[in-house]
């Protein structure tokens, strides 16, 4: 399994203000680039939190990067997954529709006529008690065939990945905004390492759009 | 007056831990850009909270940089100044030290046997009922003939220098780490903007030492 990822930061580190309103972070260049990601993955993973505040539907949207895909003898979008421990997404949720393959991860806390109305939208993974337990949820993702990952956020799921270990590729695109907030979402949130950081290697830093791309991998 | 903000930050925006324990993100050659830019400026910028945190010195290392600076008929160190609306900085801080001018930023709830022990130290510059007034302070900065300013921190003051329209530029050295933390300090904290986010202009964009060195120019 490799896990890449992805994510739009302001100059100042933030994925979206403390209202958690999506803000227009980059433009049609990377957008175009995190097109293609999402079309060479298996999976596009995000935490629920991004799913009650964007809403989002993680497809493919150039039919010909879908159309390469159907080429390759791969489905036409890749699969959706949601990290989301007690089955909060809402059942009219984007990511629920019938355009892709969803996965949702709870864990054994969420209710059971919660996972009955997700059971006929998506497949269903448990993994932990109260909270997900990433490494046994990607284990079965990857069982399931899910092999090139992409995560799309947000700030809590990314920090629990390099958590656990998780990540081998972080790709940021930084652009040319302030937005601030010692509440506002971070590109890492979560609990914070106060030691033993993980330690990244810059592969590639390149201009794009009005801002730049950072390619960065973990070292192990 | 020209304001240039400069930090570093991990990868994902933070400038130190939840712990607020000042952590080595930069190498050696950002060291020397810092020194410089320091040695280029007529005053060095901080928060209290930076004082508190790190106790830093401020000074321009270099020795040589320092004879250039006398060469060019300036004081053999830029000023320090530190914004301090209460008159937090110990008596015993290093930016009280006789190594450089030093001027401390108060508002008017500073008690008043706080201001007479800083100003045997320091200059004191009074503006702002409960907080330091930024706009009025930097003005007084300027009167006094400190017309090249660089901050360097942290993320509560160079949140309130953006929102006053304070900034010119932001330099920021991007290192090869992982923080995290919802409460870790970041770049730019404060209250944070939800609408009229300040706009940056990537400048310069470069490796250093084994991260990156991104400099932005703010539209005014
Ligand atoms: N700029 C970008 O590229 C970008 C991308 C994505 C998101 N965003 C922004 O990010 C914000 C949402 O991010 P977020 O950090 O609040 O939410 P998130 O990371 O999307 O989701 C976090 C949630 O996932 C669930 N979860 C389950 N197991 C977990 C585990 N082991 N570790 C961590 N989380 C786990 C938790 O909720 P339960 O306990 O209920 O399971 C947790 O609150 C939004 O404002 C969105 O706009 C921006
Ligand atoms: N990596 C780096 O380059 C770097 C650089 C600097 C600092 N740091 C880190 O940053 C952390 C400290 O940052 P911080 O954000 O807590 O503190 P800060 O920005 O250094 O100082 C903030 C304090 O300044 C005072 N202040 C007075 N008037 C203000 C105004 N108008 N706006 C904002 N603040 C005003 C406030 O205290 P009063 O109300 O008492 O006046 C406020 O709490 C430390 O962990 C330090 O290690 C890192």
């Amino acid at each position: 399994m490799h896990v890449v990822v992805n994510a739009a930061a302001s100059a100042d580190g933030k994925l979206s203000s403390r209202r958690r309103e999506q803000i227009a972070i980059s433009g049609e260049a990377d957008f175009e680039r995190v097109d293609r990601l999402r079309a060479n993955s298996d999976a596009v993973v995000v935490g629920v939190g991004t799913v009650l505040a964007d809403d989002p539907h993680l497809t493919v949207k150039d039919e010909s990067l879908c159309n390469e895909r159907l080429e390759r003898g791969e489905p036409k979008q890749p699969a959706r997954v949601v990290v989301d421990s007690k089955g909060r997404t809402p059942t009219d949720a984007a990511v629920l529709d019938d355009a892709a393959a969803t996965y949702v991860c709870l864990s054994e806390a969420a209710p059971v006529d919660t996972r009955l109305e997700l059971a006929d939208r998506a497949e269903l993974v448990t993994a932990g008690d109260e909270r997900v337990d990433l490494l046994r949820a990607f284990a079965a993702l990857e069982s399931a065939g899910l092999k090139q990952i992409m995560v799309e956020g947000g700030g809590e799921l990314i920090f629990s990945l390099f958590e656990a270990g998780l990540v081998d590729e972080l790709r940021t695109f930084v652009g040319p905004k302030v937005i601030g907030g010692r509440d506002a979402p971070t590109l890492a949130d979560g609990e914070g390492f106060v030691e033993a950081f993980p330690q990244l290697r810059l592969e590639r830093l390149e201009r794009l759009d009005e801002g730049a791309l950072l390619c960065w991998t973990v070292e192990h």
